[in-house]
């Protein structure tokens, strides 16, 4: 059940349909889930989830992006291009912190297939791979995850509202001490009349001790001994947005992550990858120069899109605890489902 | 024939007893070389290095590190965590572009080995790798370097003056229309009566057009059709210097870069990693207080330090075409050796 | 009436003595308050307020220090010497957006007369101006601040408690549609047996709508025509950091920004300025090494000293609201006071 | 005399019609120099030089622009603005570093008497002041450049070749240990048949060691003690780039500094401000909608921007040597023009 579903109001503007990253027109969502039990001490709890801008080839259609680390304890690959050329060519992929190297190598070889002149006669192309640190369930050592798994993400992505909780690259991760995992949610900006805008966000949780959550909500104790945790911030828009202006967007991404109660912890990796799906630029052009419409950012318009970032992040997160089951893994630890008081709590509030 | 072997003299500072990155006591220098001819069509010219700061295990004695990122379009991972944190906790590997997935997992497995608290009872390890496109060369698409490939570069490293031109990461790469590939230089920066700090540079170069070299020192020209190169510059030091200081010394990587004839293309990844051996952070440290040593930045060895990095990038990218063999690969391509023209002009000069 | 007093709790750590920025031992406030009738259309409703990070010449006796500019639509002077190289070596002043030069020209003044040497024997100085538009009650083109009244807001700056609300460079701004200013709030961080650290923070408040205070606490409607405002945030702490660590400290104000329900809009000017005056660098100390004591970052107290930072952001915020009075100013505008209504939801919630 | 009239080469592209800045259509140059001899100890050696974007009113025809700090010891202001927005809304102006206070109210007056709306009915304005530190000569702590001097050095601005050397700005600076002061050159980019861009540079040049000038290109001694200088690097195109794009030009403007010798010195504050007048923005536009024209950046033509760059900067740093007199200053001390043997020597490179 989502927020919504539960009663749950964040922020006062409308959610898209699905109220999900999916209902930013075009983008697909793609989870491998990756389950086994190999012994007491040992359990791969883990996955990849994939996003993609748009149904067509990435490398060939690029869209604008722009990314905004809140916080680098990280090893997210890729945002050194984004930040040169304002550009997204790849999916973005999401796993754990162990696998991005097996990721990366799946996503290029996705990307190999589709475009033989990549590295041949034309350059190379740019992977974009988040992670978070599932080892408090997963066995991460074990390197669980192979190029395969980055493939099959990709290929099966859809337009369908994103599974959530305990899935894909969300399989094993904890948040605020609860199961968390993939979370989405989405908002509508009316800008004239007959439009309006969509922002979609959907987030990788793995961060948070229990009296964090609103501000310790409810009185709880935290007895998990695990490192700070991390988590990774997707954004899309059909906005027309240039690169700059999505970084805008990005750093209110860390607004709707402050609000349910993270204070950044040293160790985290708080990562937010920006894109607009509105703004296309092709591989192949010939011509010297681009027309692009570009929303103004004196528009009031802008505002409620900050705001929209802001309300779409919390909710997402809260989805992401929401939506996961109760998981156990490694060395016979538990990850609890959120308890109900809470919810009951935040309906309330 | 190093360049100053060769009578040419880069700049106004000593360089150090083998005039190379391992001159600063402690750095370590491994190259795997991967070289195969499939077919005419196929043919693979490529490799990697790894550097690592000092002989003992890196993730339990990190050291002092910043970037910089003249150029973006490059796919270098681990550089958000050393932005944060200021530290590096792996070895350094260079490869090729498409290759960054394999090396990662390498370097990773290589660490995980040594230090078995990695994903279990401690937080994760950031791996660095750096990358220049071999593509003209190489059969970059058969993703022919592989984990194994990585730990082995890491492995042989030693503290001998390093092997340079076409080996390792430099096996298959270009530079200014010769063959390029691995260089290596450093300086002597006198500080008080018996003390010295010493700054040595490794590149891969992989960059620039035949007219561009020294502005066109003998007229040239340059009929390879290939996309813009890129620069990895791995910096080290011996003097005792803070993230943000080194972060100052890297900045003066491309002052050689551009002396040489850069005009850092759009397409190129000019990157800077660069480390002090000097200033170290134990992992397993549990006080809460640190108390280092620094340079300060007023005292006139700064701007002599900054010159120090100036000449030795410099001449590092001259040492990578000098000691480069004329090499062959795929679809029949060469690239020639720098021509002894040239360096009668350069020793002139 | 501060928040605590008002029995408004935010968070759970405590705060110090004077719960204000003075309590990091030390630094100082200081205001001047420039407000004048003119006419009906023209009143001066302005002012400075100076912090200094300790008694001393603060020329000859740096501070560490950093900045984060949280949105950039702001002109803030001296942040680019201060990311160079990590130091403060003035007073900050704090005015309005178009006395920016009169206060910087007063702050100069102010340091030339007690460091004869600057511009004569020894380099130039740095001196950091932030500011806020608070045109909507004062007469802005007015330029009423004179280098004079910089160079009394730093004299008579001391060690008490600051006063808060309607005074100094807080005279004429609006927060949340209410009478806004200068606000203040401290926290302890507890470190071991027998030691504490301390984290103050000083804002110039004059952003957000009614309907966006605490995400519309109560339900208000916002009739003020307005350009979107400001926030000035002003970190001190006696910790010892590193600049890097304290930009790391810099980038959790936002956190308590956003509790209190800022969306960060685009026109506004939202920048931090932090400090820790427990890393001092003498001017003339002529030793080319410094030995400094820094926190470890892996030590908990960092994660506690992230959670004083969006603690103390969001009471000064708050304290920035409760402390200032109804104020008339131009064209008969009017701020008024924040109801009790709202302070009454506060207590309870 | 400019470079390419004593017979001195500088790069492959072909300059403008005046070598200026001015070549790039629109742009306009003011210099208001101050000299005054007062006694022996003091002379006023100084002067404030305005560069305009073109002839309209810069806050309500805004134009896309970006900066770069290449060494951030400097106190040039708006910039901060400048890189949250993209965007530059007044003229340039260029002082010394004590008088940055002075210029910025005299091009805040200067923009308020022209739009009586700022900080009325709309909101604030962005003023732009770089500074190099001219009190070698200068008696830079008299502070006498007036809010007036930077208004007549905007209103007397002309798109006629600028004057260059000891004038504005340049009047007290020194530059490898010569006179040196302001200086610009242009380059023509050849686009498409009919069509080219048009790439301008200015410096305010203020760096530098006798012996560092072309790496000694004579053998010479310095004996001037100073501290480490400055430049200040003004960058005009009427191509059509966006902020980012821009900004990858400006990263451009230090591969002429470096050619020329410049180390890049600690104390140092070189900074790069880039404009380009073929992309404007209206600040009275009430369509939520831009639509723009921009240059593709897998263009070959982008590489021949940066190349322009790179030229134009070099090139005007040596006008700024062989332009500027023999000037005399405070303490009595003097700053020689370049010598012949060195333009004599460079003529034969």
């Amino acid at each position: 059940m989502k927020a919504m579903e539960a009663g749950i109001k964040i922020g006062s503007l409308q959610h898209g349909e699905k109220n999900c990253i999916t209902d930013v027109s075009g983008v697909r969502v793609g989870h491998v889930t990756i389950k086994e039990d190999l012994s007491r001490e040992e359990c791969i709890r883990t996955g990849v989830t994939a996003i993609l801008p748009h149904g067509a080839n990435t490398f060939k259609e690029k869209v604008a992006a722009a990314s905004y680390v809140v916080n680098g304890f990280g090893k997210t690959t890729g945002l050194i291009q984004i930040e040169e050329l304002g550009l997204l060519e790849s999916p973005i992929l999401l796993t754990n912190t162990f696998c991005v190297g097996s990721v990366l190598q799946g996503g290029l070889q996705y990307m190999l297939k589709e475009n033989p002149e990549i590295g041949d006669s034309t350059s190379s192309i740019n992977i974009v791979v988040g992670e978070c640190n599932d080892s408090y369930l997963n066995s991460a050592r074990l390197l669980s995850v192979k190029p395969e798994h980055a493939m099959e993400a990709i290929r099966t992505a859809s337009v369908d509202r994103a599974e959530e909780g305990a899935v894909g690259a969300g399989t094993g991760t904890i948040c605020f001490g609860y199961k968390g995992g993939i979370g989405s949610a989405s908002r509508i900006v009316p800008y004239k009349e007959n439009t309006a805008y969509t922002v979609g966000v959907l987030v990788q949780s793995n961060f948070g001790k229990k009296d964090e959550l609103y501000f310790d909500i409810i009185k709880q104790e935290d007895k998990m001994e695990r490192p700070d945790g991390s988590i990774m911030m997707v954004l899309a828009t059909d906005a027309p947005l240039s690169d700059r202006q999505l970084k805008r967007l990005a750093k209110r991404c860390p607004v709707g992550l402050s609000r349910i109660g993270s204070h950044i912890h040293h160790g985290s990796g708080d990562i937010v990858i920006a894109f607009s799906n509105a703004v296309t630029f092709s591989h192949n052009q010939k011509e010297g120069i681009e027309t692009i419409d570009i929303l103004r950012e004196d528009h009031p318009v802008m505002n409620l899109l900050f705001q929209a970032v802001a309300e779409a992040t919390e909710e997402a997160i809260l989805n992401s605890l929401l939506q996961a089951e109760r998981t156990n893994g490694r060395k016979g630890r538990v990850a609890e489902k959120i308890p109900d008081t809470i919810i009951h709590s935040l309906k309330q509030a």
